[in-house]
Parts: structure tokens; sequence; C-alpha cells
């Protein structure tokens, strides 16, 4: 744990379910301390901080503009419904305060562009809160797939998620709401797909995206199941041969299918499988399953175990810490990478939503 | 083991590789025996009968017409290329023979009709060689599908069979080769990723097929890998909160990816996910998993396992003999249902296939 005085002090925009999460992320991890919390209730912002493990001395603002005026909080969590990105993430940005923002970043990519250039203009960190990104075994699978000698060439990717939410869930909860959550199942789970496929994919990004024929959508227009397939381009035969690219990823989102999180990445060399990519069913250590065959012989498979001394959020409060640190004490510049994986992951959702709009005709994704 | 005069006796055309299997099955299949092989070459058919288990007493031919004018061969196996099936498989029927005929079951469903016709009109039984059919997991697995209570509806179904045969096989397998096995990877392995669906879905055909847009095809136009997504009737909002369909499938097949085996399909309250469906990784047990949440709770986790006496491929032969033996000796009809089965099997393998060919057009399956 490190001093109080070097701790980066996060601010919390709003009291949403998954703000418990982050809150008890942001007490494990040693870089970073909970600092404030607002609500458009002050009454509701103090009940949260005393419910969260938030110390005595925290601040709890009745309006989002307070915690944002606010000189010593350094970075803000932004977990508010998706319309309200834009508006407030810039707001964070152009107070000078690193942004920390829950997934779906934006409700497309030219919002995120906006949130983007105003933490670029400010100096300040952006990450999306894309917690697995940051668990152990995201970076040993990684290492798997790089692995061309074990691994071959990516040819195949299929993920899932999807949770039954339930009668009450799927007509009142604000994911299901035009106004709030306008993206629905594809901005709240389809994102975890989305990303999981880009990652397999090195974030190449797909050149075609074509929606499943059968998305089911609300009376108001918003998305509570849905799927695609994304193309990389076209290999020959003779570049088959080569192990030149022909990538294929397929994928399915939905709020009424029981639970699932499952991705399966398909090489020329060997397979890998994991059934809870994006949520780990144990904190404690997370396994893999990896299959190899030689020839024709009987397939090797092995499960990997990664150990995990604390929960992926906590791990992703603490390297956006890290970063937030590195700008605030030694001159480091932002890091824009994580950026750029977002805006990736938002143009691949809009080119699915785009052929979603159209009648399911292939969108080509130009950038 | 039945004695010698109720077994069925079993004949075999030609010397395939996937025909030492059958031998093998039927020597363990209580109630068959081994009767004949038939190759061009007499000398052939000799030497795979000594190293197949065949009796002393067995018959090698030098023709097929000679095997199939052999008046005690009960039933005849078929493992030839796809390209002959027809042909031949008429002529086993017209012989009087039961047919069991090898995966994929002929080159069109208009083929395989010719062929049903032809058993149909000459009382014997039709029999594809999908041998996971007859696991007793398959059985197992079925049950929970089937039970609504415990896995609600199913809404999503992921299949995919793809092995890496290596440059030997891509240039050379008579599976590549467009004058006899020219429906290649789809009609191979996409053939049992297409069973697997019809089998969760309870043989309800899909209403539409959409090929993927990039199946590698190689220069004599034979598919080398390939994929579709297959959709049932649209569901809308409120039927979906009364369950009723909505249903999407998607698969994927190649010769030049690492083996997998996969088996997904996602239920309302539970899901299923098997690794190896067509072709256990152990012949003496065999698992499944099954996933369920109450709520947003903690996923409970199950590996169910199924214990079996011998190989899916004895089962299967094992099971087609019997169907033969109440036909000859109690006077039973032919069983259709497998015809049927294999029927359904090949028009939705004909629909990805028309979608390949249109441009990956979606192809309405009207029947």
């Amino acid at each position: 744990m490190e001093s109080a005085e070097t701790q980066i002090r996060f601010g919390i925009l709003g009291c949403a379910q998954i703000a418990k999460k982050l809150s008890r992320a942001i007490t494990l991890a040693p870089n970073a301390a909970l600092y404030a919390v607002a609500s458009r209730s002050s009454d509701k912002a103090k009940a949260f901080a005393a419910a969260n493990g938030f110390p005595p001395s925290a601040k709890a603002y009745g309006s989002y503009e307070a915690l944002l005026d606010d000189p010593d909080v350094d970075a803000v969590y932004v977990p508010l419904p998706t319309s309200l990105h834009r508006q407030w993430a810039v707001k964070v940005a152009e107070k000078k305060k690193h942004v920390l923002l829950e997934k779906p970043v934006a409700l497309n990519a030219a919002e995120l562009e906006e949130i983007l250039a105003a933490c670029e203009s400010n100096g300040v960190q952006f990450m999306d809160a894309t917690m697995w990104m940051h668990h152990p075994r995201t970076a040993v699978m990684k290492e798997l797939l790089d692995d061309s000698e074990r691994f071959g060439e990516i040819k195949v990717i299929h993920s899932t998620f999807t949770f039954a939410g339930g009668p009450d869930f799927l007509t009142d909860n604000i994911r299901v709401s035009p106004h709030l959550d306008a993206l629905g199942a594809l901005g709240d789970v389809g994102w975890y797909c989305i990303r999981s496929i880009l990652w397999a994919a090195s974030y190449h990004l797909p050149q075609t995206a074509v929606a499943s024929r059968n998305p089911v959508i609300n009376d108001a227009g918003v998305i509570l199941s849905c799927g695609a397939s994304l193309y990389w381009p076209d290999g020959k035969f003779t570049e088959i041969l080569t192990n030149i690219s022909n990538k294929v990823a397929t994928f399915h989102c939905s709020f009424f299918t029981s639970l699932s999180l499952d991705l399966t990445v398909l090489g020329t060399k060997s397979s890998l499988r994991v059934n809870d990519y994006a949520g780990p069913l144990d904190e404690k250590a997370a396994s893999f399953h990896v299959t190899t065959q030689f020839g024709f012989g009987k397939p090797l498979v092995k499960e990997e175990w990664v150990a995990c001394e604390s929960p992926q959020e906590a791990g992703m409060v603490g390297e956006f810490a890290r970063l937030v640190a590195g700008i605030k004490r030694n001159g480091c510049k932002p890091e824009k990478e994580w950026g750029v994986l977002s805006w990736k992951t938002q143009v691949v959702l809009d080119a699915v939503k785009a052929s979603i709009d159209r009648g399911f005709e292939p969108v080509e994704i130009v950038t």
C-alpha cells in the first residue's frame, strides 16, 4: 500500500450498481484511494460512501459538477448511462481529471472521438473499464496466441456474452432504455465479445461486418440480443498453404439467454477455449484450455491455470492509477493505446449496428 | 454375442480407411458379423479382410457387383467416395440389401431422394454412418436439452468440426477431389456440424441459411473451409417473454485448422458445452458441461460423465443390425426416421452450398 500522499485520488460520478465493484477495486489497488462520490442527491452520495468502504474523510457531493470542481480529485470513474458519457467524460477531461470510462464508452465512434480529443487536449489519461483486459490470465493467453510455433495462425474466433436478465430486467432496466443505454445488449455485453475478438486478432480491424439476421429489438428500438460475423481479407488456396490471413469471427450477445462467456480461438496448430473470459468464476485463479493435435494423432488437451492475487478490476484500477501517477509526478505523456482500443471496439460495434439497421447488409469497415 | 445364425451379415464395398473402423465396430457389435468385403482387386479385398478381423470363412470379392450378388449378405456398408453413393447405394437396395451409407450421403438432396426411394421400394433399412448419434452421451445430452424446466428454450447453437489435414492432404486427398468428394470440407466435416445443430433443434429445419463470406475453395472448386449462420423464424419482444422461438445457429468447418469438435447450446435457463461431440476423446467415457445460473448469482458449472461400454461406431452397427433383424425375422417395416434425418441434414447442407454459390445471399429452406 502506498502512502495516502502518493495514491491517486478517485472520484466517482453517480451511484450505479457497478460503482460498488469499482469502489472495492479502488480500495484494493495499492496506488489508488477512494476520495469522493457524487450523486444528484448528497444524501444518496453519503449513503453510497458509507456502504462502500470510503474513508470518513471522503467527500460526498450532491452534484457531479461539485466533484469535478474539487482540486484534489485526480481521476474520475464514470459509470453513468451511455447516453451521458460524451457530455460528462468531456467535462471530466476539461477539468484536467483523468477519465476511467465505463463501457460501452459512447453511443458511437464520433462521440468517442470527442471524448478522446478532450482527453488529448487536456493531457489526461483515458481508459475504458473493460476489466478482463487486466486479468493476468489475459496476458498468458495472449502469449499463447502470439506464439506461432505453438498456435499457428488464427483462423476462427467465436465469442459470446449472454445472461438471462429476467422479465423485470427486460422491461425496466436502464440497459433496455433508449434514452439511457440505447445500444442495449450490443453495448452492454456485445462490447466484450467485440473486444475479445479484436484482442485475439491483435487489434487488426476486420474488413467487413455482417449482422445476424434475427436480432431481438424491443418496442423502443433497443437491442435485446444480436450477433454478427466479422471478416478479415480473403485468403486464396495457395496462400492458405503459406499461412496468409483468412479469418472469421462470430459473436452472440443477449439479455435473455442463460449465462455464457465463451471465447474460442482456433489456430492452425492449436486451439484455445475459455468459458469465463470476461468474468472469471473464481477471483483467485482462472484457467483456459489448449488443445493441440499432431497430425491425426490423439489430441492433447491441457488446462492451464493462472493465479490472480487481486480481482481483475483492482488490476485495472492499479494500471490506470500507475499511468496517472506517471503523468502527475514524472511528466509522462498519457498512454494513447487505451483510447485506440476503445475506438476500434466502438468502430466495429458501430458497423454491426449499421448492418442491423441496413437489413443485415455487409458493412465495410473503412478507417 | 448372438449365434452366427442370428447375426446380421455385413458386406463392405471398398477398402476405404474408414472401413477399418467399421470392420472393428461390426466385430464388436454382438448382433453383427463381418461376412464379405469387395474391392476392384480381389487381392486387395483379401488383404483387407485378413488385416481387419474378418473370419477365415469371409468372402473377399474382386468386384462390388459380386458382393451384391451374394445372397447371404444381409446389409452393406458403403464407404465409397460421395460421387459414387447414388449409383451404388441404389444398387445395394435393388439387391434387397440394407444400406449403411457413409456421410455425406450424397452430392445433393435429389440424389439422396433417389437412394431413399430405392430403399423404400425394396423394403430395406437405410441409415447414414453418423456415429456419434449412437453414443450414449448423445441421448443423455438430448434429455437435458428437452427438459424445459432445466434448460429453458434453446436460443443459440454453435458447432465446429475442423482438423489440420496438412499440405499432402490438402492437395492429394480424395476429400479435396472434385470427382470423388466434391463437397469437400462441407460434406466431410460440415455434415457433422449441421447434424449437431439439427439434433439440438429437435430436427426443426431452419428457415434461412447464410454462408460465411470467406470460404476457402481450391482451384478445382472444392470447399476447404466454410461456415454459415442458420436462422429459425424471428421472435418478437413480447414473444421472447413467453419463450416463443427465436434461434440462431452458426458453424465452421475446415480442413486446415487445428482439431475442434465443439458444440455449444445456449438455452434460456442453462447451457451445454461439449468439445468432442462427434468423436469422444476416450472410448470408455465421455463428458459434457452444463452451466446454470440462478438470477445473477454465481453460475453452477457441472461436468457430467457418461460411460460407454463399446465405441460409438459399434453402437451404430448394433442399432442398424437390430432394425435389419426386425425386418428380416419379425416382419417389421424399415424405420424411416433415419432417412429423414439424413435428408434434413443434406437439405441444409445444400442450402449452405447454394448460399456460397450465390455470393453469400440468404437461401430460404422451403420444403
